[in-house]
């Protein structure tokens, strides 16, 4: 036993400290095939070179959530193996694409801890980074989780509560350089919808839906080393019921949300998000979004929209969110707030 | 709801329409890959670069299949989102290998229309083009499908009906020049079968069976990136099963086919085919073959089978086909027509 | 019928026959990314280029038993199609890496015969080599199976044992010359503990578990183009349980031993194994490993672990192998003894 990883608890953080997070992993055509197999993914700019390079790209880089998933995967043994609750993230943003044959390793800051008032756990606030062989980050982003004591004995931390912003401001959303969006073909993309044909305000029912089988959800979860026994040992919890790994509901409530913003090809902003309730296999997912926001960008050709992207069991209502209570409905599964760029 | 596609309807279509469809798509290794965990897929020219190399091509190419339900699944926003029926195919011909790093895309032309004498649906014929990244076709095949009206007063368009070839005529198949099957190693092909061993009229039980999980299809079916509701949405059907695309039943049975067939090694010639009676999860699929026809073709070595492919339920005889009153059996999955090239 | 592979019987095998196994294959990044998709494997050295070009190698090699598995699958349709057991295996080696883009090919010396005295069946031993497109022996083994014979009135052949090792010794196993472990990022690779922390007779608990998935031990034997039917047809049983191949059940667990063995990176012997109850969906599998024995190797900063690898199902007691008769629990899957290099 002694050699196993127990994972980290509230009282083994303190602000400050830097973790470097194993297993690195180079990223292949494999995994974009895979991600493609797993997911209705069809963003154009993600599926072919020929298009890529047509908006200015070397060739088509792995998707934006390849890249998030790898990057979170890597932080569960040290930050969430005892968390009671994944809490929430902001200030997320991709700094460069990440392309087949890049390594891609993690690394966190501790940030803010907050002991809760039962003394039998605390909240943890990280600021992850994602960086590839050149040591170039890729994506960083802040989580906090809440995670069990050890040792109920152990003080209490000094609390330290980050000061986060409520969303990434437009000006700061990282556009590569090279991106071009003004020859974009429309037609192959597979929509006509351009940044202008969206308002703030606006709800789009994505329509399609996909039910949740074992197989796919634990193939995507290993894809990205995620550890997590809840997502793949059925005898772990006392219900028998393997617990979908949220990123598994935010890449397919993404994929999904093609159909609608087929043309909200990179994802740039991370904002914010909610795993509302929790999904299992069986569950049948379908998506709806909220434009939020829209922003000029200076790349020619690019605009940006910042969209609420929320995944829902089939039969829920398109645009309920919550109840009079201010809680989630049930049937949400996830409420995310990201930045994506579109033509203008 | 007015940004997500609704597919198109039978009054959107016109003869001699040219629609480009969306979402090209860059091949890889990772594709292959997982072709041949979702299928026992064995030709031992996809299989080995050293093989292929052995006849004369650069690399295997992928499996043709692999190009065939690429390019289909491009089509189905466009042709068969709101398609009744799936009627058939004709005058299929794959014109050049597809090679990993290849991005293929689609392109459909109207060839035929014919309102339904119900006046609530009619019959679309298009000849689909796959082209790669040099704009070269790949592939290109006839099909025609049964597609609703939106608007049942619009008017019968004037019926034009393809004059369709029966059978691609032996001397219009297309062999890749390099090829070459006098050094052909059957040893490592796994069968010492050649064409002079096959004799029209001959059937052959391909005796193996694989039964189908939900899983697998949702994972094949997406890898063409075909988004039609009724294979992923377990609520989409009121029975609640999810319709298995047909292409993942003719690639079962292609694949269970090397078992009898495994010098068979490249399709190139797509006569006809039928899509029998549906299939669910938890079917067995199995297979048996029919000579139907023998040809020699130009190339050093190379000679053409004609076969009927025909997917079985598990329990079903080989070799029957249709009831006395001409319908297929009801265990009978699919009835496909096609060239393969052979060692002579 | 006649065309189709009915399999070898014991009668078909001489000793000193040489068999030249079918359908090589070029394995490719995407091999890879299915192989961590299927299994929650993590091993630094096989994931991340930069971390192997830290050890020495050119870039990540594939996981040591895609390679096994890739050459093993091969076999099935001439030695163990018609195998009522798979008896053992032993005197297992890996003589180099395997690289994305290597070809891999099979061929088997027979070395023992020995006709069971029901004079219905015999075991036949068999030496396999992997070889690459170089022809470079990558892997070699001995397995032994028991076979039906097609005729029982056939002879029996002559009784000829082959002299076995128990154990490949430690001065007999390969290490890539290239390699150097004196750099070695425990950081990077998951955990502290090198050669010198684990004891000869040391038992540790891998702690995590997964449970089995049709379509995932489906789509592993597939992609190491293992045909046996039982994997595969659920109408082939009588019970309607479709048996896990074995491979499926040893990379599950060598990819759960991360959990205590990170640094146990490369597999470079196999001294014997036995899958010692069948295995099922729905299972959930865990692992435990045993310390055998240390050896130094000559490579700067390499040493070998003998470890044994014993599967179970949840609820097992690590530790637990054999009851007072001498066999295997009912919740032993598998029991395997190989050699790992980890860093001194």
């Amino acid at each position: 036993m002694a050699k196993t990883n127990p994972g980290w608890f509230f009282e083994d953080y303190s602000v400050g400290q830097v973790i470097d997070h194993a297993v690195p992993r180079t990223l292949s055509g494999g995994e974009r095939a895979l991600y493609h197999a797993l997911y209705p993914a069809r963003h154009a700019l993600y599926s072919s070179d020929a298009f890529a390079q047509a908006c200015g790209l070397p060739s088509a880089p792995l998707d934006d959530l390849i890249a998030f998933h790898t990057v979170f995967g890597k932080t569960v043994p040290d930050i969430s193996l005892n968390a009671v609750a994944n809490l929430g993230y902001a200030e997320g943003r991709w700094h460069r694409p990440v392309w087949p044959g890049d390594t891609l390793r993690s690394q966190s800051e501790v940030i803010g801890l907050k002991q809760n008032s039962n003394g039998k756990s605390g909240v943890v606030w990280v600021r992850t980074s994602g960086l590839n062989q050149k040591d170039e980050v890729v994506l960083d982003y802040v989580r906090w989780v809440m995670v069990r004591k050890r040792d109920l004995d152990a003080p209490a931390p000094e609390t330290v509560i980050p000061d986060l912003s409520k969303t990434v401001a437009a000006e700061d959303l990282v556009v590569p350089a090279v991106l071009n969006f003004t020859g974009y073909d429309f037609t192959l993309a597979g929509e006509p919808h351009r940044w202008g044909d969206y308002e703030v305000g606006e709800v789009i029912d994505h329509v399609d839906g996909v039910t949740i089988e074992e197989a796919e959800h634990m193939q995507a979860t290993r894809l990205w080393q995620n550890t997590a026994k809840v997502h793949f040992d059925a005898t772990f919890r006392e219900d028998g019921k393997r617990l979908i790994y949220g990123g598994h509901v935010i890449s397919m409530a993404r994929a999904l949300s093609f159909n609608g913003l087929a043309n909200a090809q990179m994802i740039v902003g991370l904002n914010g998000g909610a795993h509302a309730n929790p999904c299992f296999s069986g569950d049948t997912v379908k998506a709806w979004s909220e434009v939020l926001d829209k922003a000029e960008t200076g790349a020619p050709g690019v605009g940006a929209l910042r969209l609420r992207l929320v995944a829902v069991k089939a039969g829920a209502q398109p645009g309920a969110l919550k109840g009079d209570d201010g809680k989630y409905l049930p049937d949400v599964l996830l409420d995310l707030d990201y930045w994506a760029l579109i033509p203008l």
